[in-house]
């Protein structure tokens, strides 16, 4: 099933989870719907295997193996009404996960000579509701930021291919004049992944 | 600072964040002391980096490399006033980190021929309060369980160095005959990291 490709609206329905990828309008970006598994005492939430096709240091495809290609994992927690944008990277690779909460999360790509370039992708991530519990890759070069959604934090997990070098990090804060400019206004509705359908 | 000892009590003191690993009463477990680090918008926790000494797939020590030998990645939700127990794990390792929520979780070695068998280590994972937030080491073959602390429900972020594997994992029901039989009582108050000190 590696080679399947998911639309948005089945990559938001948990029956369509670990299926497939589901490719956003930004080149390099994709979406993997993840399970969330209802055990008693609380839910089990699959992350990242070997056995996935989509993994931190590898192209599309099972590399087979027994580890993974992670250079560090960490979490960010965003509070309610709190915005953390916008920041790219050169070399790292990020792939994130929302365990808790939910996440409204915009991609821009500014990438000189991308097929892509000037698309913004909104997407919320987390479990339940219209969110999408899902690995979302995140291509070096495509500008990223997130907000809470809702009146609890939200729990980002990055697991990216490479480790933490603050020199090939680069942010942009926000509300300064040049985030400003930027395409996105956080200040409008969040749209969820079935609302962002073409 | 690799090869520093901490105490427990240091342990749960984030100035030693980072610093040293913490020896557990039981042969192989040991805390590794991460940051939480306070940014506006909310917090950023670390989990795994290359150059801390506590890595799955390592011994104690900085490997070196880009990469973390990990075999997967997943979440472990617990609901308030649930108990996930027992397990324990024969070629798997366990990596646990605690970013959302209170856990108390107990160690107990069974293993035959160890140094430490008989003993039980009880601990609070998680941010604030008396907690410690920390990377948690279950070596193979020491039966392991927790339960959510306080009214919110507690994630755990597993690491381990192996990739899931149905067929090494072993789990008795912490209220069947034989779970009730190991020496820990979990309707007792949970102690936390300082209480439990000798």
């Amino acid at each position: 099933m590696a080679d399947s490709v998911l639309t948005l609206a089945e990559c938001a329905d948990p029956a369509h989870a670990e299926s497939g990828i589901c490719r956003l309008p930004i080149a390099g970006a994709c979406l993997f719907p993840l399970r969330a598994i209802s055990v008693p005492g609380g839910d089990v939430l699959h992350m990242l295997r070997t056995s996935f096709p989509l993994q931190p240091g590898q192209d599309e495809g099972i590399p087979g193996g027994d580890k993974l290609a992670i250079g560090e994992v960490y979490f960010s927690e965003v509070l309610p009404g709190h915005i953390k944008a916008w920041k790219r990277h050169a070399r790292q690779t990020q792939h994130f996960c929302v365990p808790a909460g939910h996440l409204g999360i915009a991609l821009y790509d500014g990438r000189q000579g991308s097929s892509t370039k000037g698309i913004v992708q909104p997407l919320v991530l987390g479990r339940g509701g219209q969110a999408c519990y899902a690995l979302l890759r995140i291509p070096c070069g495509v500008w990223y930021g997130f907000t809470a959604l809702g009146n609890a934090p939200a729990l980002v997990c990055n697991a990216p291919d490479l480790p933490h070098d603050p020199a090939e990090g680069e942010k942009i804060a926000f509300d300064s004049e040049e985030g400003m400019a930027f395409p996105f206004d956080w200040g409008r509705p969040f749209p969820n992944p079935l609302a962002i359908l073409p």
